[in-house]
């Protein structure tokens, strides 16, 4: 298949439902596919201008649109009288994070102890309100179409003005379990806008279906690291961890849950991060995503799903998630808003298989159904080709920041530092050299008006100690360039 | 005290800050609060237009206004060529519904198993969308100032517009938290707006307390009967319920808590709803509610309290609620704005002493903070006169429909019907006479487009099986009279 021809274009087109996007979004969507895909590979050169021109029958304007596009998206670099160039990924020059051991035997599973750890961290951090904050896992709301949402939403109040003031609707707003299952269906998942539950944000989505398959005492196996969330809803919840080496670029061992559910029969459920892996960025490839659901089947343990990252993977097509190979209902799939859309809006979902009924009636007596006015906005949004463009403008936005970000680590940490720069998201998983101490360079940096997430917060055990979780929030400025430089210089001086 | 002149009018409109309502208002309120404080009595003439005029030195037309309100508020009734009387209380004719017995040992706590009776009761209503609810507990959009806050929010997003997306504040926006601490001094409760947590809704509230109180396993007492989504909370959470007589005038019975505290010491915790029951509908008297405090403290039991109804009492003072007399940090107290304010705005709050950082620990891992929109249009609201304009309103709508509702019974409700006629809110308790079966009536309302909650879903016993609660939750015309003779002929019809 020719991926430049004109039909190609409008075909991929149709299939991603973006027809009332502009000439030029859609022509840069389409090549954004063809470098992501491999057609076209970094350094190789970008058909010409006039090539685009005659190519497509578009105007010079839309062709020179269609170029700013992709630059201004950090997919093209202008090389002075040689015309343009697929950029090289950044930051290759540190090397990657190690691949964890797998042995021969699985640790004990553990109660998780951790809340007073991140607590303190959590405190600390706030004494220096002002620090720029590369510790959290959230863009910055100028990344979110916030104009659009903002007059979305007066706009909805206008015509529905008693969506304050009635009550909502039990599940979730009709509107948006419809948008969300047909949502579903580009990544391959067939679910019906009956067996979607909207929840307040991905995190009472993880919750209900850990109350849903295990009672307190209960073991759940978990990566590690993991996001430290989690570990604070198992601790929360009196069940245990046992943390599951997980690999920075294919994602959790299959080999070593396998160990762990032979040697462990009583875990009652695995929790995966498939698409962007929260600290590691990590994307498992489809071959393990389905070894994974076909071993948690075969072994009658409940597999949870948290995707909160999946729209962020930079890739040719849809992520998939683990969902989309399940059979039987044995995967609770839970997902949200929060990092595609809009932080504020408190948004998640989840589908819960075979546990559907009893998370209707934990999600009723715990917290009812959601406030309505964000629902009826999200559903309009991710309904309109808008939440398209916004994805396409948002992964574009975060590859570069996560890109120059990445640089400056390679030009300002102490050498040996290794560094995972994930195909997507916002977040770099960064290993100091020589057993450097991350909370020493986490207190370090505070009062030079820099937060961090130290590594120590994503595991019960203490192996992540010389790891850094670094986001890229922002535009990568001169403020972002003199943090890091900042860093470098700290971490060089820690023992 | 002479509450009728105006030096006590001024003051106690400055207790009530709302110096910024129109003088009308404020008239009405005065004597509002005259009437139910029992200075003027059933029965007793109101002073004249005249006498109005002089007393308060307002113009004719202002006190024209005073008299409408009043009128219109179901305070007075005007007699033709003698003027206008206070209205006395309706529905006197129906007897109340009886005492409970206090046993001398309680019954054993139980686990609930009242969901699937529960999800039936509303599967079957849902087979008829269009019936008129008289089962729900909440009054319809037409009672909340829906306009008002519509604008707000819209006025709100566009000056804060990245509301939408920007992550909000652990534990609640600032503003919210501040403007409840505020509110909470005029019903002597001090708390610091640290102290105060954002919650989805009451329901999320009274979770997160008893997660934090009690294990699965565990005893909790409970009102008999209680609002059933409490005994669903405790059936999802695994508590068992030991169910604790209480009075339809003065509520839950301390001699029944406190035979039952002696029999059973493995209780954890207490709950109550002191204000407006439900179902009962009944107002613990002060001296009872400060027993309560006293005897939880010296028992060493938590004390929830569920109280989302408060603002909807009727009485001279606001309504104290048990956190007021709370000396040691032993009551955790949850309240919301559904019932009050707006119920699609899904705010609750609460405060919770001694198991404030516990509480903190389980919001957080269970849904972290609320989404930030509602809590700001709320702050704003509650923190300015509108909210006490609003809620004098919604007292005086909700008192003429609970009269007129209790009226109607009377007349069509079959001989020996009991019914309590609580001093406030939109629910109404309803015995009906000869152990007829409330599930029969809610099976054979149903066909007729009449939707009922009967008894059986506010007991994990069967104790309440042949009463009712109706909800009175619109302004009450042709159809609430039709659906009431209609309810009334077919519990005659039922054995």
């Amino acid at each position: 298949m020719n991926l430049l021809n004109d039909e190609s274009l409008l075909s991929h087109d149709r299939a991603h439902a973006q027809a009332d996007a502009p000439l030029y979004e859609r022509l840069a969507a389409h090549y954004r596919r063809v470098i992501a895909s491999g057609t076209l590979a970094p350094g190789d050169r970008m058909p010409s201008v006039r090539a685009l021109m005659s190519r497509h029958k578009v105007s010079l304007s839309t062709a020179i649109q269609v170029f700013r596009r992709l630059e201004d998206g950090g997919w093209l670099q202008a090389r002075p009288r040689a015309g343009y160039f697929v950029r090289r990924p950044a930051a290759s020059k540190l090397a990657t994070v190690a691949e964890p051991d797998i042995p021969v035997l699985p640790e004990p599973a553990r109660y998780v102890g951790l809340h007073e750890r991140i607590s303190r961290v959590i405190e600390r951090a706030q004494a220096f309100p002002d620090a720029l904050n590369l510790g959290g896992a959230t863009a910055g709301a100028a990344l979110y179409p916030t104009e659009r949402l903002q007059s979305l939403a007066s706009r909805i109040l206008r015509h529905k003005p008693t969506l304050l003031t009635e009550v909502g609707e039990d599940g979730g707003a009709a509107e948006l379990r419809q948008a969300i299952a047909k949502r579903a269906l580009t990544a391959d998942v067939t679910v019906a806008p009956d067996d979607v539950l909207i929840t307040s944000g991905g995190v009472e989505a993880v919750n209900l279906a850990l109350r849903a398959v295990a009672q307190p005492g209960d073991t759940i196996a978990v990566e590690s690291p993991a996001f430290f969330g989690l570990l604070q809803i198992l601790e929360s919840l009196g069940l245990r961890a046992l943390e599951i080496p997980t690999s920075p670029t294919t994602g959790l061992s299959l080999e070593a849950l396998d160990i762990a559910l032979t040697a462990c029969p009583e875990i009652k459920a695995v929790v995966a991060v498939p698409n962007l892996q929260n600290p590691l960025g990590c994307v498992m490839p489809d071959t393990r995503k389905a070894e994974l659901v076909a071993l948690c089947a075969r072994r009658g343990v409940a597999l949870i799903e948290d995707e909160p990252y999946r729209e962020l993977v930079e890739a040719a097509q849809p992520a998939r998630p683990l969902k989309s190979w399940d059979r039987d209902g044995g995967v609770i799939h839970c997902a949200s808003l929060n990092k595609a859309l809009a932080p504020g809006m408190r948004l998640g979902w989840m589908s819960s298989g075979r546990w559907h009924a009893r998370v209707r009636l934990l999600k009723f007596a715990q917290t009812r159904h959601n406030e309505s006015l964000a629902q009826f906005v999200a559903a309009e949004f991710i309904g309109s080709g808008a939440y398209d463009r916004h994805l396409h403008r948002l992964r574009d936005k975060l590859r570069v920041q996560r890109e120059a970000s990445a640089d400056a680590i390679g030009r300002y940490f102490p050498a040996g530092t290794r560094l995972n720069l994930p195909p997507g998201g916002l977040l770099l998983w960064v290993a100091l050299p020589d057993g450097r101490s991350s909370d020493a360079l986490f207190e370090a940096a505070l009062p030079h008006g820099i937060r961090i997430a130290p590594g120590s917060i994503f595991s019960n055990s203490e192996r992540f100690r010389s790891f850094i979780r670094l986001s890229c929030p922002v535009p990568f400025d001169e403020r972002m360039d003199a943090a890091l430089r900042q860093l470098g210089r700290l971490a060089a001086g820690i023992a």
